[in-house]
Protein backbone atom coordinates (compact mmCIF):
# COMPACT_ATOMS: atom_id res chain seq x y z
CA UNK A 1 0.00 0.00 0.00
CA UNK A 2 1.46 3.74 -0.96
CA UNK A 3 0.81 6.11 1.97
CA UNK A 4 1.84 9.57 3.12
CA UNK A 5 3.60 10.70 6.31
CA UNK A 6 3.46 14.66 6.84
CA UNK A 7 3.25 14.81 10.86
CA UNK A 8 5.95 14.50 13.22
CA UNK A 9 3.87 12.52 15.67
CA UNK A 10 2.81 9.98 13.19
CA UNK A 11 2.98 6.87 15.32
CA UNK A 12 4.66 4.97 12.16
CA UNK A 13 7.27 8.15 12.51
CA UNK A 14 7.92 6.95 16.10
CA UNK A 15 7.62 3.07 15.00
CA UNK A 16 10.48 3.43 12.77
CA UNK A 17 12.95 6.01 14.82
CA UNK A 18 12.10 3.39 17.80
CA UNK A 19 13.85 0.56 15.56
CA UNK A 20 17.39 2.47 15.94
CA UNK A 21 17.13 0.86 19.14
CA UNK A 22 18.25 -2.17 20.44
CA UNK A 23 15.63 -3.05 22.98
CA UNK A 24 12.36 -2.09 20.75
CA UNK A 25 14.21 -3.84 17.37
CA UNK A 26 14.18 -7.11 19.35
CA UNK A 27 10.46 -6.54 20.89
CA UNK A 28 9.30 -6.25 17.26
CA UNK A 29 11.60 -8.56 15.71
CA UNK A 30 12.07 -5.90 12.91
CA UNK A 31 15.53 -4.36 11.59
CA UNK A 32 16.61 -1.36 10.01
CA UNK A 33 18.22 -1.48 6.94
CA UNK A 34 19.43 2.31 4.73
CA UNK A 35 20.24 3.10 1.16
CA UNK A 36 19.64 1.99 -1.79
CA UNK A 37 22.22 0.13 -2.95
CA UNK A 38 21.76 -2.07 0.23
CA UNK A 39 17.92 -1.96 -0.33
CA UNK A 40 18.95 -3.07 -4.03
CA UNK A 41 21.20 -6.37 -2.41
CA UNK A 42 18.80 -6.90 -0.54
CA UNK A 43 15.91 -7.07 -3.19
CA UNK A 44 18.64 -9.22 -5.74
CA UNK A 45 18.85 -11.77 -2.57
CA UNK A 46 15.03 -12.28 -2.54
CA UNK A 47 14.80 -10.44 1.03
CA UNK A 48 12.08 -7.89 0.88
CA UNK A 49 11.55 -4.77 3.34
CA UNK A 50 7.40 -5.04 5.24
CA UNK A 51 7.95 -0.97 4.80
CA UNK A 52 10.26 1.33 2.60
CA UNK A 53 10.36 4.99 3.85
CA UNK A 54 11.52 7.89 1.45
CA UNK A 55 11.11 11.53 0.57
CA UNK A 56 8.55 13.07 -1.33
CA UNK A 57 11.35 15.67 -2.77
CA UNK A 58 13.40 12.44 -3.45
CA UNK A 59 14.93 12.36 -7.48
CA UNK A 60 13.67 9.52 -9.49
CA UNK A 61 15.70 6.28 -10.03
CA UNK A 62 15.13 2.98 -11.53
CA UNK A 63 16.45 1.13 -8.86
CA UNK A 64 14.15 2.93 -6.24
CA UNK A 65 11.57 2.30 -8.91
CA UNK A 66 12.00 -1.32 -9.00
CA UNK A 67 12.53 -1.53 -5.60
CA UNK A 68 8.89 0.24 -4.70
CA UNK A 69 7.34 -1.97 -7.08
CA UNK A 70 8.49 -4.98 -6.04
CA UNK A 71 7.30 -4.41 -2.10
CA UNK A 72 3.90 -3.28 -3.54
CA UNK A 73 3.92 -6.70 -5.20
CA UNK A 74 4.47 -8.11 -2.51
CA UNK A 75 2.01 -7.13 -0.26
CA UNK A 76 4.25 -4.33 2.18
CA UNK A 77 3.97 -0.41 2.56
CA UNK A 78 5.43 2.41 0.41
CA UNK A 79 5.45 5.70 2.51
CA UNK A 80 6.47 8.54 1.30
CA UNK A 81 7.08 11.72 4.19
CA UNK A 82 8.74 15.01 3.85
CA UNK A 83 12.59 15.39 3.89
CA UNK A 84 12.82 16.75 7.39
CA UNK A 85 10.68 13.48 8.70
CA UNK A 86 13.08 11.20 6.63
CA UNK A 87 15.90 13.09 8.39
CA UNK A 88 14.12 12.35 11.89
CA UNK A 89 14.24 7.91 10.89
CA UNK A 90 17.23 8.02 9.08
CA UNK A 91 19.32 10.29 11.78
CA UNK A 92 20.81 11.17 8.37
CA UNK A 93 20.27 15.07 6.39
CA UNK A 94 19.86 13.40 3.30
CA UNK A 95 16.56 13.41 1.14
CA UNK A 96 18.25 10.80 -1.29
CA UNK A 97 17.75 8.65 1.77
CA UNK A 98 15.57 5.78 2.18
CA UNK A 99 14.97 3.42 4.40
CA UNK A 100 13.40 -0.53 4.76
CA UNK A 101 12.03 -2.40 8.01
CA UNK A 102 12.50 -6.20 7.40
CA UNK A 103 11.66 -9.26 9.58
CA UNK A 104 14.50 -10.29 11.61
CA UNK A 105 15.73 -13.75 10.48
CA UNK A 106 15.78 -16.90 11.77
CA UNK A 107 19.05 -17.29 13.92
CA UNK A 108 19.20 -20.50 15.57
CA UNK A 109 21.70 -23.16 14.87
CA UNK A 110 18.61 -25.07 13.49
CA UNK A 111 18.39 -23.40 10.36
CA UNK A 112 21.75 -23.77 9.34
CA UNK A 113 22.89 -26.29 6.93
CA UNK A 114 26.72 -26.86 7.40
CA UNK A 115 27.29 -28.53 4.19
CA UNK A 116 25.69 -25.34 2.03
CA UNK A 117 29.59 -23.91 2.45
CA UNK A 118 32.98 -24.89 2.85
CA UNK A 119 33.88 -22.20 4.72
CA UNK A 120 31.79 -20.94 8.36
CA UNK A 121 32.73 -17.63 10.33
CA UNK A 122 32.23 -18.03 14.15
CA UNK A 123 32.87 -15.16 16.19
CA UNK A 124 32.73 -15.30 20.15
CA UNK A 125 31.86 -12.22 22.02
CA UNK A 126 32.48 -10.15 19.36
CA UNK A 127 31.56 -6.10 20.82
CA UNK A 128 31.84 -4.00 17.86
CA UNK A 129 29.32 -3.60 15.49
CA UNK A 130 31.72 -1.88 12.70
CA UNK A 131 33.67 -5.63 13.13
CA UNK A 132 30.69 -7.58 12.98
CA UNK A 133 29.27 -5.65 9.98
CA UNK A 134 33.17 -6.17 8.51
CA UNK A 135 32.74 -9.93 9.15
CA UNK A 136 30.05 -10.44 7.82
CA UNK A 137 31.14 -8.48 4.40
CA UNK A 138 34.43 -11.00 4.58
CA UNK A 139 32.28 -13.79 4.95
CA UNK A 140 30.33 -13.08 1.37
CA UNK A 141 33.64 -12.18 -0.35
CA UNK A 142 35.55 -15.77 0.34
CA UNK A 143 32.25 -17.47 0.22
CA UNK A 144 31.50 -18.15 3.56
CA UNK A 145 27.97 -19.52 4.55
CA UNK A 146 27.19 -17.41 7.50
CA UNK A 147 28.84 -16.26 10.84
CA UNK A 148 27.68 -17.65 13.99
CA UNK A 149 27.80 -15.86 16.97
CA UNK A 150 28.84 -17.19 20.25
CA UNK A 151 27.74 -15.70 23.67
CA UNK A 152 27.29 -12.10 23.65
CA UNK A 153 27.73 -10.32 20.50
CA UNK A 154 26.81 -6.82 19.44
CA UNK A 155 23.51 -7.17 17.61
CA UNK A 156 23.91 -7.84 13.57
CA UNK A 157 20.78 -6.19 13.03
CA UNK A 158 22.05 -3.12 14.33
CA UNK A 159 21.85 -0.03 11.52
CA UNK A 160 25.85 -0.24 12.22
CA UNK A 161 26.71 -3.85 12.11
CA UNK A 162 23.62 -3.43 8.87
CA UNK A 163 25.70 -0.97 7.65
CA UNK A 164 29.28 -2.43 7.70
CA UNK A 165 28.08 -5.66 6.28
CA UNK A 166 27.45 -3.68 2.66
CA UNK A 167 24.56 -5.98 1.93
CA UNK A 168 26.20 -9.27 3.26
CA UNK A 169 23.18 -9.54 5.89
CA UNK A 170 21.64 -10.47 3.26
CA UNK A 171 23.28 -13.11 1.93
CA UNK A 172 25.26 -14.49 4.90
CA UNK A 173 23.07 -16.99 7.33
CA UNK A 174 23.70 -15.63 11.10
CA UNK A 175 23.28 -17.47 14.31
CA UNK A 176 23.16 -16.45 17.76
CA UNK A 177 24.00 -18.96 20.14
CA UNK A 178 25.78 -19.88 23.38
CA UNK A 179 29.41 -22.04 23.22
CA UNK A 180 27.04 -24.86 25.41
CA UNK A 181 25.13 -25.36 22.23
CA UNK A 182 27.59 -24.60 19.92
CA UNK A 183 30.05 -27.01 20.72
CA UNK A 184 27.42 -29.92 20.88
CA UNK A 185 26.16 -29.04 17.85
CA UNK A 186 29.21 -28.74 15.64
CA UNK A 187 30.20 -32.38 17.04
CA UNK A 188 27.06 -33.91 15.70
CA UNK A 189 28.41 -33.67 11.94
CA UNK A 190 31.49 -32.96 10.26
CA UNK A 191 33.62 -29.52 11.18
CA UNK A 192 36.68 -28.80 11.97
CA UNK A 193 37.46 -25.70 14.53
CA UNK A 194 40.15 -23.25 13.61
CA UNK A 195 41.62 -20.92 15.83
CA UNK A 196 44.01 -18.37 16.11
CA UNK A 197 46.37 -19.04 19.11
CA UNK A 198 49.61 -18.56 20.49
CA UNK A 199 49.02 -22.19 22.47
CA UNK A 200 50.70 -25.14 20.84
CA UNK A 201 49.64 -24.01 17.13
CA UNK A 202 50.77 -24.46 13.74
CA UNK A 203 51.66 -22.06 11.39
CA UNK A 204 48.77 -20.64 9.72
CA UNK A 205 50.18 -20.53 6.15
CA UNK A 206 49.96 -24.10 4.63
CA UNK A 207 48.12 -25.79 7.75
CA UNK A 208 45.73 -28.40 7.30
CA UNK A 209 42.38 -26.62 6.79
CA UNK A 210 39.13 -28.82 6.37
CA UNK A 211 36.14 -28.06 4.74
CA UNK A 212 33.50 -27.10 6.49
CA UNK A 213 36.10 -25.19 8.11
CA UNK A 214 34.78 -22.88 11.35
CA UNK A 215 36.88 -20.02 11.54
CA UNK A 216 36.89 -19.27 15.38
CA UNK A 217 37.54 -15.77 16.41
CA UNK A 218 37.22 -13.95 19.89
CA UNK A 219 36.48 -10.58 21.84
CA UNK A 220 38.50 -7.61 20.41
CA UNK A 221 40.41 -7.22 24.02
CA UNK A 222 40.22 -10.69 25.82
CA UNK A 223 40.61 -13.15 22.51
CA UNK A 224 38.90 -16.71 23.49
CA UNK A 225 38.89 -18.19 26.51
CA UNK A 226 41.17 -20.89 26.97
CA UNK A 227 38.87 -23.08 26.95
CA UNK A 228 37.50 -22.27 23.83
CA UNK A 229 40.57 -22.82 22.27
CA UNK A 230 41.13 -25.97 23.74
CA UNK A 231 38.01 -27.49 22.13
CA UNK A 232 39.54 -26.46 18.99
CA UNK A 233 40.30 -29.09 16.20
CA UNK A 234 43.42 -26.71 15.26
CA UNK A 235 45.46 -23.91 16.50
CA UNK A 236 47.55 -21.73 14.13
CA UNK A 237 49.40 -18.48 14.79
CA UNK A 238 50.12 -15.89 12.44
CA UNK A 239 53.31 -14.11 12.56
CA UNK A 240 53.49 -10.44 14.76
CA UNK A 241 56.48 -8.99 13.47
CA UNK A 242 56.02 -6.01 15.95
CA UNK A 243 55.10 -5.36 19.31
CA UNK A 244 52.05 -5.89 19.35
CA UNK A 245 50.59 -9.02 19.96
CA UNK A 246 47.35 -9.64 18.61
CA UNK A 247 45.28 -8.49 15.34
CA UNK A 248 42.08 -6.51 15.17
CA UNK A 249 39.30 -9.51 14.99
CA UNK A 250 37.67 -8.78 11.81
CA UNK A 251 41.07 -8.61 10.55
CA UNK A 252 42.40 -11.88 12.01
CA UNK A 253 39.39 -13.17 10.58
CA UNK A 254 39.96 -12.35 7.14
CA UNK A 255 43.36 -13.13 7.15
CA UNK A 256 42.89 -16.85 8.00
CA UNK A 257 39.72 -16.87 6.01
CA UNK A 258 41.48 -16.34 2.94
CA UNK A 259 44.13 -18.31 3.81
CA UNK A 260 41.88 -21.64 4.11
CA UNK A 261 39.34 -20.44 1.08
CA UNK A 262 43.27 -20.71 -0.70
CA UNK A 263 44.03 -24.16 0.89
CA UNK A 264 41.00 -25.73 0.11
CA UNK A 265 40.78 -24.76 -3.34
CA UNK A 266 44.78 -25.16 -4.03
CA UNK B 1 56.76 18.63 37.68
CA UNK B 2 53.99 17.22 39.99
CA UNK B 3 50.57 19.04 40.66
CA UNK B 4 46.94 19.15 41.09
CA UNK B 5 44.46 20.24 39.82
CA UNK B 6 40.84 20.65 41.23
CA UNK B 7 38.79 23.35 39.02
CA UNK B 8 36.66 22.05 36.42
CA UNK B 9 37.17 26.22 34.90
CA UNK B 10 40.98 25.22 35.13
CA UNK B 11 42.88 26.16 31.95
CA UNK B 12 44.62 23.00 31.46
CA UNK B 13 41.55 21.07 32.11
CA UNK B 14 40.16 23.43 28.99
CA UNK B 15 43.35 22.81 27.12
CA UNK B 16 43.33 19.07 27.61
CA UNK B 17 39.74 18.36 26.09
CA UNK B 18 40.26 20.72 23.65
CA UNK B 19 42.86 18.43 21.84
CA UNK B 20 39.71 15.85 21.08
CA UNK B 21 38.60 18.38 18.70
CA UNK B 22 40.72 18.15 15.57
CA UNK B 23 41.25 21.92 15.11
CA UNK B 24 43.10 22.40 18.57
CA UNK B 25 45.06 19.66 18.10
CA UNK B 26 45.92 20.95 14.72
CA UNK B 27 46.83 24.17 16.25
CA UNK B 28 48.98 22.53 18.89
CA UNK B 29 50.54 20.21 17.15
CA UNK B 30 49.24 17.84 20.28
CA UNK B 31 47.78 14.71 20.53
CA UNK B 32 45.95 12.17 23.63
CA UNK B 33 46.50 8.70 24.08
CA UNK B 34 44.69 7.04 26.55
CA UNK B 35 44.84 4.04 28.58
CA UNK B 36 47.60 2.61 30.93
CA UNK B 37 48.89 -0.30 28.87
CA UNK B 38 48.77 1.98 25.25
CA UNK B 39 50.77 4.78 27.16
CA UNK B 40 53.05 1.76 28.57
CA UNK B 41 53.55 0.58 24.94
CA UNK B 42 54.85 4.39 24.24
CA UNK B 43 57.37 4.61 26.79
CA UNK B 44 58.74 1.79 25.43
CA UNK B 45 59.36 2.70 22.32
CA UNK B 46 60.72 5.46 23.68
CA UNK B 47 57.53 8.20 23.82
CA UNK B 48 57.11 10.21 26.68
CA UNK B 49 53.90 12.32 27.09
CA UNK B 50 54.38 15.84 28.10
CA UNK B 51 51.03 15.71 29.95
CA UNK B 52 50.63 12.75 31.78
CA UNK B 53 47.07 13.22 33.78
CA UNK B 54 44.81 10.85 36.50
CA UNK B 55 42.77 10.86 39.35
CA UNK B 56 44.27 11.36 42.86
CA UNK B 57 41.74 8.47 43.69
CA UNK B 58 43.40 5.88 41.42
CA UNK B 59 44.56 2.34 42.60
CA UNK B 60 48.38 2.05 42.56
CA UNK B 61 50.13 0.20 39.63
CA UNK B 62 53.29 -0.18 38.89
CA UNK B 63 53.17 0.41 35.67
CA UNK B 64 51.83 3.76 36.52
CA UNK B 65 54.32 4.44 39.04
CA UNK B 66 57.25 3.66 36.05
CA UNK B 67 55.37 6.00 33.89
CA UNK B 68 55.20 8.47 36.41
CA UNK B 69 58.93 8.11 37.03
CA UNK B 70 59.67 8.51 32.88
CA UNK B 71 57.59 12.04 32.86
CA UNK B 72 59.32 13.56 35.65
CA UNK B 73 62.82 12.53 34.82
CA UNK B 74 62.56 13.88 31.19
CA UNK B 75 60.82 17.02 32.41
CA UNK B 76 57.29 16.39 31.61
CA UNK B 77 53.88 17.31 33.89
CA UNK B 78 52.42 14.79 36.32
CA UNK B 79 48.61 15.96 36.89
CA UNK B 80 46.42 14.75 39.28
CA UNK B 81 42.92 16.00 39.42
CA UNK B 82 39.56 14.84 40.46
CA UNK B 83 37.69 11.61 39.30
CA UNK B 84 35.27 14.13 38.00
CA UNK B 85 37.43 16.18 35.79
CA UNK B 86 39.49 13.08 34.20
CA UNK B 87 36.00 12.01 33.29
CA UNK B 88 35.59 15.37 31.51
CA UNK B 89 39.01 15.21 29.90
CA UNK B 90 38.85 11.37 28.87
CA UNK B 91 35.00 10.88 28.32
CA UNK B 92 34.87 7.98 30.08
CA UNK B 93 33.95 7.67 33.71
CA UNK B 94 36.53 5.64 34.66
CA UNK B 95 39.05 6.26 37.91
CA UNK B 96 41.57 4.07 36.39
CA UNK B 97 41.63 5.94 33.61
CA UNK B 98 44.75 7.88 32.42
CA UNK B 99 45.47 9.95 29.60
CA UNK B 100 48.53 11.60 28.28
CA UNK B 101 49.38 14.37 25.84
CA UNK B 102 52.18 13.83 23.21
CA UNK B 103 53.62 16.08 20.62
CA UNK B 104 52.63 15.04 17.36
CA UNK B 105 55.64 13.11 15.28
CA UNK B 106 57.03 14.76 11.93
CA UNK B 107 54.93 12.90 8.88
CA UNK B 108 56.39 14.37 6.32
CA UNK B 109 57.84 11.91 3.72
CA UNK B 110 61.50 13.62 3.91
CA UNK B 111 61.41 11.82 7.82
CA UNK B 112 61.14 8.44 5.99
CA UNK B 113 63.65 5.70 5.35
CA UNK B 114 61.99 3.58 2.65
CA UNK B 115 64.88 1.15 3.36
CA UNK B 116 63.83 0.39 7.05
CA UNK B 117 61.13 -2.06 6.44
CA UNK B 118 60.02 -4.31 3.65
CA UNK B 119 56.88 -3.54 3.79
CA UNK B 120 54.53 -0.18 3.70
CA UNK B 121 51.38 0.48 4.08
CA UNK B 122 49.84 3.62 2.12
CA UNK B 123 46.11 4.58 2.24
CA UNK B 124 44.31 6.92 -0.45
CA UNK B 125 41.90 9.29 1.58
CA UNK B 126 40.58 6.81 3.90
CA UNK B 127 38.33 8.04 6.42
CA UNK B 128 37.30 6.49 8.85
CA UNK B 129 39.84 6.66 12.10
CA UNK B 130 39.06 3.04 12.96
CA UNK B 131 40.45 1.90 9.70
CA UNK B 132 43.27 3.68 10.02
CA UNK B 133 43.92 3.48 13.61
CA UNK B 134 43.35 -1.14 12.51
CA UNK B 135 45.89 -0.33 9.53
CA UNK B 136 48.49 1.24 11.93
CA UNK B 137 48.03 -2.22 14.18
CA UNK B 138 47.94 -4.45 11.10
CA UNK B 139 51.35 -2.23 9.74
CA UNK B 140 53.04 -3.23 13.48
CA UNK B 141 52.14 -6.87 12.82
CA UNK B 142 53.48 -7.49 9.37
CA UNK B 143 56.36 -5.33 10.26
CA UNK B 144 55.42 -2.52 8.17
CA UNK B 145 57.77 0.26 8.65
CA UNK B 146 54.42 2.50 8.63
CA UNK B 147 51.60 3.74 6.92
CA UNK B 148 51.75 6.65 4.27
CA UNK B 149 48.46 8.58 3.98
CA UNK B 150 47.41 9.89 0.69
CA UNK B 151 45.27 12.80 0.11
CA UNK B 152 42.54 13.51 2.56
CA UNK B 153 42.21 10.97 5.24
CA UNK B 154 41.17 10.63 8.62
CA UNK B 155 43.75 12.44 11.56
CA UNK B 156 46.33 9.46 12.69
CA UNK B 157 46.51 11.61 16.07
CA UNK B 158 42.62 11.64 16.53
CA UNK B 159 41.54 9.61 20.01
CA UNK B 160 39.81 7.34 17.85
CA UNK B 161 42.70 6.24 15.40
CA UNK B 162 45.27 6.26 18.47
CA UNK B 163 42.86 3.71 20.60
CA UNK B 164 42.40 1.53 17.33
CA UNK B 165 45.91 1.45 16.52
CA UNK B 166 46.53 -0.31 20.29
CA UNK B 167 50.18 0.93 20.39
CA UNK B 168 50.68 1.08 16.87
CA UNK B 169 50.69 4.68 16.11
CA UNK B 170 53.91 4.89 18.65
CA UNK B 171 55.58 2.22 16.61
CA UNK B 172 54.98 2.75 12.76
CA UNK B 173 55.83 6.14 10.83
CA UNK B 174 53.79 7.62 9.93
CA UNK B 175 53.52 10.25 6.76
CA UNK B 176 50.99 12.84 5.45
CA UNK B 177 51.26 13.73 1.78
CA UNK B 178 49.26 14.79 -1.37
CA UNK B 179 49.28 12.58 -4.31
CA UNK B 180 51.67 14.36 -6.37
CA UNK B 181 54.34 14.61 -3.94
CA UNK B 182 53.90 11.02 -2.62
CA UNK B 183 54.45 9.62 -6.71
CA UNK B 184 57.57 11.54 -7.37
CA UNK B 185 59.28 10.73 -3.96
CA UNK B 186 58.30 6.85 -4.52
CA UNK B 187 60.07 7.01 -8.22
CA UNK B 188 63.57 8.57 -6.30
CA UNK B 189 64.44 5.07 -5.30
CA UNK B 190 63.84 1.54 -5.03
CA UNK B 191 59.75 0.65 -4.18
CA UNK B 192 57.20 -1.55 -5.92
CA UNK B 193 53.66 0.15 -5.98
CA UNK B 194 50.71 -2.67 -5.60
CA UNK B 195 47.06 -1.86 -5.58
CA UNK B 196 43.96 -4.50 -5.18
CA UNK B 197 42.33 -3.98 -8.41
CA UNK B 198 40.13 -5.88 -10.81
CA UNK B 199 41.64 -3.33 -14.16
CA UNK B 200 44.67 -6.01 -15.49
CA UNK B 201 45.26 -7.56 -12.49
CA UNK B 202 47.00 -10.88 -11.48
CA UNK B 203 45.95 -13.01 -8.65
CA UNK B 204 47.02 -11.93 -5.53
CA UNK B 205 48.37 -14.93 -4.18
CA UNK B 206 52.35 -15.97 -6.49
CA UNK B 207 52.02 -12.61 -7.51
CA UNK B 208 56.04 -11.13 -8.00
CA UNK B 209 56.26 -8.82 -4.75
CA UNK B 210 59.35 -7.23 -4.01
CA UNK B 211 60.78 -5.16 -1.14
CA UNK B 212 60.35 -2.24 -0.47
CA UNK B 213 56.62 -3.11 -1.30
CA UNK B 214 53.76 -0.66 -1.33
CA UNK B 215 50.31 -1.54 -0.47
CA UNK B 216 48.05 1.16 -1.60
CA UNK B 217 44.55 0.97 -0.54
CA UNK B 218 41.46 2.92 -1.35
CA UNK B 219 38.54 5.42 0.05
CA UNK B 220 36.06 3.52 1.71
CA UNK B 221 33.34 3.47 -0.98
CA UNK B 222 35.55 4.84 -3.92
CA UNK B 223 37.95 2.58 -4.19
CA UNK B 224 41.02 4.28 -5.52
CA UNK B 225 40.87 6.81 -8.75
CA UNK B 226 42.24 5.14 -11.87
CA UNK B 227 45.16 7.33 -12.42
CA UNK B 228 46.48 5.98 -9.18
CA UNK B 229 45.89 2.04 -9.81
CA UNK B 230 47.47 2.78 -13.61
CA UNK B 231 50.39 4.11 -11.32
CA UNK B 232 50.80 0.58 -9.74
CA UNK B 233 53.87 -1.66 -10.85
CA UNK B 234 51.75 -4.72 -10.01
CA UNK B 235 47.91 -4.62 -9.30
CA UNK B 236 46.47 -7.96 -8.16
CA UNK B 237 42.79 -9.27 -7.41
CA UNK B 238 41.82 -10.94 -4.37
CA UNK B 239 38.90 -13.63 -4.70
CA UNK B 240 34.90 -12.30 -4.59
CA UNK B 241 33.22 -15.49 -4.26
CA UNK B 242 30.00 -13.32 -2.88
CA UNK B 243 27.72 -10.94 -4.03
CA UNK B 244 30.48 -7.90 -3.26
CA UNK B 245 32.69 -6.84 -5.02
CA UNK B 246 34.99 -5.32 -2.43
CA UNK B 247 36.39 -5.99 1.04
CA UNK B 248 36.69 -3.49 4.09
CA UNK B 249 39.45 -1.01 3.09
CA UNK B 250 41.56 -2.18 6.37
CA UNK B 251 40.68 -5.78 5.33
CA UNK B 252 41.91 -5.41 2.09
CA UNK B 253 45.34 -4.32 3.01
CA UNK B 254 45.65 -6.51 6.03
CA UNK B 255 44.66 -9.56 3.66
CA UNK B 256 47.49 -8.09 0.96
CA UNK B 257 50.32 -7.48 3.54
CA UNK B 258 49.98 -10.86 5.16
CA UNK B 259 50.66 -12.31 1.52
CA UNK B 260 53.37 -10.23 0.29
CA UNK B 261 54.78 -11.11 3.82
CA UNK B 262 54.95 -15.06 3.09
CA UNK B 263 56.35 -14.16 -0.18
CA UNK B 264 59.35 -12.29 0.18
CA UNK B 265 59.94 -14.38 3.48
CA UNK B 266 59.39 -17.19 1.71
Amino acid sequence: MRRQITGFSNPTVKYLRSLRDKKHRKRERRFLAEGLRLLTDARECGHLPQQLVMAMERDPHPLLDALEDAVIAAGGDVIETSADILAKITGKDNPQAVAGVFAEFDTTLAALDRSAAPIWLVAQALRDPGNLGTMLRTGDAVGAGGLILIDDCADPFSVEAVRASMGAVFTQRIAQVRWEDFLPWLRTGPGQLVAASLRDAVPYRGAPYAAPCFILVGNESRGLPEEYELACDLRVTMPMRGRADSLNAAVAGAVLAYEVLASLEG
